[in-house]
């Protein structure tokens, strides 16, 4: 497809949608995605550029003058195009900002950037339609019909007062089903949902699922009407936070895609690979700390792994409840009730599960009765603080302002590990006497 | 506020939105609860009902008549109103259905019910706005009014040829300024986004999510349009499997809340524990195999937790990484291919842990050289195992049809801790030939 056959490849990417395209690009080598962008219509680029992979992106922006990265702009939302500028080097964002012809547009695009990207001023668009209280409803639908032209799917049209500030919404059935001669105050929903420019993202998400919102009109300090979110960023949002949580808790920082480079994956890994490795050297000291019990009791040691294990699991069980509760917002009642239900269930656990291993250490693994027991005894009080540990830790590191997803992962089962062990072998020191 | 108040109570919550009477009612005893949900009027209960949990939507409904929830029923939409049946037991089920007055709603609800709820046709509602293809603009235009009552937000109007075939979509806007002397045939948009009933839920998200669509329609094996999946019900199902993911890779099975009932939640951790103790026991018995190391070598037991957790870490980083590639579709290049990277990462690590490994046991831990040695030799090759393992097993599953999500926590985590201790000590053996 690739010998310059302009025309048959125009034709056959013009039929298709421009998320296809970009799935096509983001397979292809450097010279070919920039070829087939600059030969598409700014538009279309435009529509493609946003789905691009963030590093191809990157690559093929690269290979563009700032004053063609700016034609591209100038076909975004002003949402998209914020997105792509934040990720150009200083130098080159302010020169494609300077290319930018519609003025109104590039001062949208700088008013985004100023906003922390995972906020609801991060999130938003400046297109929307909007208009004012005391316009007649006549006179409203002409200059609705304008400011639409900018907007590819309007949703709500929000009302504002002459300071610009949100009153209300309007609905389209409404609009049309209203006398002609009826001024919008008379017509308009006072009720309106909204968020400040400075709402978390996750609350902004929550709230529009809440109360399942297509598009949410965003405040400034003072109430004026400076955007709005819609779903599909919304939607985009939801999912990236899930993966990130995802991959925290499996032990890999930042959202690292299945194809990304070998260095950002070590990036991504090593360091709680680390943090893994220096808290097993602490169970090697604890451990040897208990090196007595060796010539007698010898057979402890085969356990050890079986606590660190089950300490891990416990606490990464209640840790997860945990960060899921805090992320939706389902938390309820205080810590203390909510500590002694995970001690409870613990306890529950704990018991079927010392039952389930006196039986397995003498009729499986041929143990002697005592050590049966006192694994048994150290397992319950280990699962009981792991997940004390599980709870605690997440709701502490919330409290403090630092994402609870820290806590999951391989920083709680190594803890546990640390705790797990420490406690079986005072537990054993003390009913055996070693 | 509950002294019977009733028109006080009334005026407030007729005032509040339905998703905050929901949380009200979830916080409230069974009886304030069935008292709030008969004051209201049936429009806004059968709305809070679809909002309120699970659990005690349950219970709400035990309290009402076959009758009374025919009647909610009847103000729903066909999705939340399938749902909710499906939920009943099946003789008030049926005892419901024929309680409810409109046939056509009663009649579309059976069907829905008919569909898997993770697929389209349980995620779908019968509720659109469908014209056809050989209606005049203006001819349409009034038929489409009539529909639009039924619908709460219209999205997208579909075209439909006299088989009630999917043919293609219309733009309110175009239909506006359409001549009205022209035909739907003359102005509908050929190209139109859909899904078929039986597509998988997942499939709907990642398609509404790429082409960000706000409704997508559905059609049956005969390519008739049987209804329709809006991004709301999208955004549910994306936070719900997200949620139910990092669940299951926490080691709990079944989506519960953080509230949910003491044996709701033994039932969904116990399992994993009694996976993980079993483990623990084959363990125990390699460890014990080795046993005679212990005289001499006593030291390399104490290096089992260490060993077992990095196995552990490693293997959930490697599944974690697979089960989302899987989820998100986004694994190209073959198994081998793949496998060779994670390999190559592995052992980049590997070398740098090996070497921490090294100096921190001489130097923090007072080893000799030479177990420093044996264990680095058997952390490079552990966590390589591991990673392989962290690989495959997902890869495995999903080619046989089940869950990848399966492969990740406990499971992993056991079989790594297993194949780790198992590689150490056989490496051990062959360095130290005790």
């Amino acid at each position: 497809i690739e010998q310059q056959h302009n025309k048959d490849l125009l034709l056959y990417l013009n039929d298709l949608h421009h998320a296809d395209i970009a799935e096509i690009i983001d397979e292809l080598d450097l010279d070919d995605a920039t070829y087939i962008i600059k030969l598409l219509n700014s538009e279309k680029t435009a529509e493609v550029l946003m789905e691009l992979d963030e590093d191809n992106r990157e690559k093929v922006l690269s290979n563009l003058s700032a004053k063609e990265i700016a034609d591209e702009i100038e076909e975004m939302d002003t949402d998209d195009a914020a997105d792509i500028v934040a990720e150009l080097s200083e130098e080159i964002k302010d020169q494609v900002i300077a290319n930018i012809e519609d003025e109104e547009h590039a001062e949208n695009i700088v008013e985004l950037l100023r906003y922390d990207e995972d906020s609801a001023g991060g999130l938003m668009a400046k297109e929307l339609v909007k208009v004012n209280e005391n316009w007649s409803v006549t006179g409203c639908m002409s200059e609705m019909r304008e400011q639409a032209e900018n907007v590819t799917r309007v949703h709500s049209i929000y009302v504002v007062d002459n300071k610009q500030r949100l009153k209300g919404r309007l609905s389209l059935k409404d609009l049309l089903t209203a006398p002609s001669s009826a001024q919008i105050s008379d017509v308009y929903i006072k009720k309106v949902d909204y968020v400040k420019v400075n709402t978390p993202g996750e609350e902004v998400a929550r709230i529009m699922q809440k109360y399942d919102l297509e598009a949410i009109p965003v405040v400034n300090e003072t109430g004026k009407l400076v955007g709005r979110v819609t779903i599909d960023d919304i939607v985009d949002f939801i999912k990236e936070e899930a993966d990130k949580d995802y991959q925290m808790a499996a032990g890999i920082s930042e959202d690292i895609e299945a194809d990304a480079g070998i260095l950002d994956m070590v990036k991504a890994r090593l360091p709680w690979l680390i943090l893994a490795l220096l808290g097993g050297f602490v169970t090697v000291r604890i451990t040897g700390n208990f090196e007595d019990a060796m010539t007698k009791y010898g057979v402890l040691f085969f356990f050890t792994p079986l606590i660190a294990a089950m300490a891990g699991n416990v606490g990464v069980q209640s840790s997860a409840i945990m960060v899921q509760g805090i992320a939706n917002n389902t938390l309820r009642g205080s810590l203390i009730k909510r500590l002694l239900r995970e001690i409870g269930l613990s306890l529950l656990n704990g018991l079927i599960l010392a039952g389930i291993l006196l039986l397995g250490s003498h009729f499986l693994l041929g143990q002697a009765y005592i050590i049966g027991v006192t694994v048994a005894i150290s397992l319950i009080s280990v699962i009981i603080i792991a997940s004390t540990i599980g709870t605690v830790v997440p709701i502490t590191l919330h409290k403090y302002g630092i994402d609870p997803a820290l806590a999951t992962g391989p920083f709680i089962t190594t803890s546990n590990d640390i705790c797990g062990i420490l406690i079986y072998f005072t537990i054993a020191k003390f009913i055996l006497g070693f």
